[in-house]
C-alpha cells in the first residue's frame, strides 16, 4: 500500500498477475467440473481460488479471481469464456442498435461478487486485496470482435466508422467494469487495477482521443473512494505516460525496462513490474540473474511493487515463483 | 524504385501489402481446389495471382505471392497453412536436437520459385516485382510455437533458456530465407523486402542482441546484387532505427505517424506505409482524409512509398483499394 502511494518500503512488495490459476495444481483441482465463470460467480470457489497463491507463494497481496467479462455477462450479455481460446461472444456487437440494445448492470446483479470479496478479505488479515478490471477498450474489442482477436482491427474500424456508437460502447464497458471494481473496494478491496490488453493495437492519438477518456471514466466510478489505482496496460510503452496520469502507479510490460519506463515519467510514478514472462521456463540461474535487472532498474523508481511484466503462463512451475517471491524479500 | 533509394519522384509510388489475395474474387475463384502451399509451389498459379491486383488496382509494384513459410517447407519442413489460422508446424522444433536435425535447403527446390518469378517478370513489362521474405524471429517463432501465438512466448523462453540452440536456429532461418529472397531476384525481382510480423512482442535489448544480427544475416544473402532492401516490422516502433540501418527504407505499421518515424530516423530513411487497414473499412471520406493525412506527414521524409500500415484484411471491399491508388497518383 505504501509502494503504491510513492513511499518505497525497506523490503520491495512481490505478487504476480494471473498468481491464481491453471499454474496451480489445487487451482485445478478445484475447477474441475465447474466452468470458468461458473467459478468466477461462486462466492466460496471464487474467494478459495483467490487465496491459494497467497499461501503458497507468501506473496504480498492477493488479486481478486474473476475475468474481464465477468461485469459484461452479469449484465446480460451472453458471453462464454472458452478454455484456451478467451471469452466468445456469439452475437457480437457491431452495429448502432447492437451498441443500443446492451442492457444496464444491475447493481443487485454484483451479489456473488461481493460476497466472494468479504469472505476473501476476512481470510486474508493484513494482506491486501486488488480489486481487478477490464480496461473499457479491451472490454469493447471482446464484443466487437466476438472473441480475442490479433490486432482488433474490426474494432478498431468500428472506432472510425462510427465514432458516436463507439463513444456509447466504451460508455457502458466503462460503466460495468468501474461498477465491477467499486463492488469489489465497497465490499473490502483494498487496491483497484485497470487492465488494459489491447492498448497496443491503438496509436497513440487514438489512445487519446478515442479510449483513454472512458478509461478515466472507469476509474472515475471509485469516486469518493481513496484506494490506490495501478493502470496496468500490454505493449503500452507508446501511452505510457497518458496511462499514468490516470491513476497513482503504473505496470510495465515486459518491453520496457523499468529505468527507462521511470525516465519517461520523469521520475514521479510509482511502477509495477516487469519480469519476463519468458524468463519463467528458463534455468533459475538466468531467471534469478533476470530478476535482479528488474530489481536494480525498479529501484531507480520513486517506488517499486515487483511483478510479471504479463501473467503467469499456465505452465509455469509454481516452485518458480515461489522462489522469486523469495529472491525479491530477500534483495529487495 | 527511386523513392526505395531516397530519390522522391513527382507522384509517390503506391502498392499495398498483401495485394495479392483473398480480398480479390478473381483470387478466390483460381484458388478454389488448391491448398495454398501448392498455390505457391505452382508458377502459373503463383504468377499469375501475383499479377492480378496490378491489373485490377493499377498498382506500382507487384509482390511476389508466397508464405514466409515456403523455404521452411522446400527445406523439408512439415509445415501446412491452415486456413483462418496461419502455418502450423505439427511436430515443433523445441529441443538443441530439433534444431540440429533441421535439414539444409537444396538451391534445387527453389527452381518452381525461380520459374514463377521469371514468368511475372516478363509480363509486368516496367513495373517492378518485391522479392518477399520472412524475417529469422518470425520464421522461428511459428517452427517453435508451432503456429501462430499471442507473444511468442515459448519462443522467447528458447531465446533465454538455450541461447545456442536459438542462434543456430535463426542462422538456420536467416538461411533458408535469404536463399528464397536471392532465387527471386536472381530470377528478376527488382527489391527485396523482409517481414517481421512479430518483432512487436521483443524489448529494443533482444532485438539488438539476439534477433537482429540474423536478420542482417537474412539480408546478407543479397550480396552482390544492388536491388533496394525494404525492411518492414509490426509494431516496431521501439526497434525502427535498428531495422532501418540493414535496409534502403523501412516500412512503418498503422501505429506510429510517419512524421514522426521520420523524426526519430533523423530524416535520413525513405519510409514506405502506413494508411491503417481498419480504416478500409470506414466511409470513403473518413478514410480520404486519412490517406491525405499519411501523404502529408510521408511528405516530410525523404521519400515515401505509399502502403497500408499492415496486410490488406480478407474482408476489404477491392475497389476501395483502387480508389486510394487514384487518390495517390492524383494528390501524391
Amino acid at each position: 500500500m505504501r509502494a503504491l502511494r510513492g513511499d518505497m518500503p525497506e523490503t520491495r512488495p512481490v505478487w504476480f498477475m494471473r498468481q491464481a490459476g491453471r499454474s496451480l495444481p489445487e487451482y485445478r483441482a478445484l475447477r474441475v467440473g465447474t466452468e470458468m465463470l461458473d467459478a468466477c460467480l461462486t462466492p466460496e470457489i471464487a474467494s478459495e481460488i483467490t487465496l491459494q497463491p497467497v499461501r503458497r507463494h507468501g506473496v504480498d497481496a492477493a488479486i481478486f479471481f474473476s475475468d474481464i467479462v465477468v461485469p459484461v455477462k452479469l449484465a446480460g450479455v451472453d458471453v462464454r469464456i472458452v478454455a484456451g481460446r478467451g471469452p466468445v461472444i456469439d452475437e457480437p456487437i457491431r452495429t448502432a442498435s447492437d451498441v443500443l440494445r446492451l442492457p444496464p448492470l444491475d447493481p443487485a446483479a454484483l451479489e456473488p461478487i461481493r460476497e466472494a470479496v468479504a469472505r476473501t478479505v476476512a481470510e486474508l488479515g493484513s494482506t491486501p486485496l486488488i480489486a481487478f478490471g477490464g480496461a473499457p477498450y479491451t472490454l469493447a474489442s471482446y464484443l466487437v470482435e466476438g472473441g480475442p482477436s490479433k490486432d482488433q482491427l474490426r474494432a478498431r474500424t468500428m472506432m472510425y466508422a462510427d465514432p458516436h456508437s463507439w463513444a456509447a460502447l466504451l460508455n457502458w464497458c466503462a460503466d460495468v467494469t468501474g461498477m465491477f471494481l467499486r463492488a469489489q473496494v465497497e465490499a473490502g478491496a483494498s487496491v483497484a487495477q485497470l487492465f488494459d490488453s489491447w492498448v497496443g493495437s491503438l496509436s497513440r492519438r487514438d489512445y487519446q482521443r478515442r479510449v483513454a477518456p472512458h478509461s478515466e471514466r472507469a476509474f472515475s466510478a471509485l469516486r469518493g473512494l481513496t484506494v490506490p489505482r495501478i493502470h496496468f496496460g500490454v505493449d503500452s510503452a507508446a501511452v505510457l505516460d497518458l496511462m499514468a496520469g490516470m491513476a497513482d502507479a503504473v505496470g510495465v510490460d515486459w518491453r520496457l525496462p523499468l529505468d527507462e519506463a521511470n525516465e519517461r515519467l520523469e521520475g514521479r510514478v510509482p511502477l509495477q513490474g516487469n519480469i519476463d514472462p519468458a524468463l519463467l521456463g528458463a534455468p533459475w540461474s538466468t531467471l534469478e540473474a533476470h530478476v535482479l535487472d528488474v530489481l536494480e532498474r525498479g529501484a531507480k523508481a520513486p517506488a517499486h511493487v515487483v511483478n510479471l511484466g504479463h501473467g503467469v503462463p499456465p505452465e509455469t512451475d509454481p516452485d518458480v515463483l515461489t522462489k522469486i517471491v523469495e529472491l525479491v524479500h530477500e534483495r529487495g
